[in-house]
């Protein structure tokens, strides 16, 4: 992806999710895309930015602590989840956080 | 980088820093490198995750908030500051964060 997400004015939460993938892909773009179209569906979720090079990281941010819990428990995301553990992740790691205060830079 | 880092038992602090940068590169690679070597000496540093397709996502974990602001503080870090506004920057955003739970899951 390509541009930095709008989020509002802190307090909001952020969703840290750094991962490590094996080498096989099958079926990971799609299981993505399609998560990315579910997530954005869900109440609550403001956004999210990602990269990977070998680690990958996704940072998903999120108007409230509840609406985090939700999207853990969306029985099509609890199947993804099922699914990456199976096939696609050798490690990840998920932090949940709460956004205290931020400030940006926009070259004029 | 290729690892995800250990961190403590929440509560902690994570620094999301989302960045793109524009095209010219010269130098940057020489001021990341040193960057690293000096937050890696920093009180209440307790490591980062870093990726960039597009976009650059680094994440820095702290044991609290004012590690964090004597970072900011740090003279040689203030100018890689100014020096990353004037020449590689076209945007950024930092979010100040609190950890507040974590998992993890490794393949076996």
């Amino acid at each position: 992806m390509s541009h930095i997400i709008d989020t509002p004015k802190p307090p909001y939460y952020a969703v840290i999710f750094t991962s490590l993938k094996i080498d096989r892909d099958e079926g990971y773009a799609k299981m993505s895309d399609r998560m990315v179209e579910l997530v954005s569906e869900q109440d609550g979720f403001l956004g999210f930015e990602s990269a990977r090079e070998e680690l990958g990281i996704t940072v998903s941010y999120w108007v409230d602590e509840s609406s985090i819990l939700k999207w853990k428990a969306n029985l099509e995301h609890i199947a993804a989840q099922k699914a990456g553990k199976e096939t696609w992740y050798k490690q990840y790691k998920i932090r949940i956080a709460k956004v205290e205060r931020d400030y940006e830079y926009t070259k004029e």
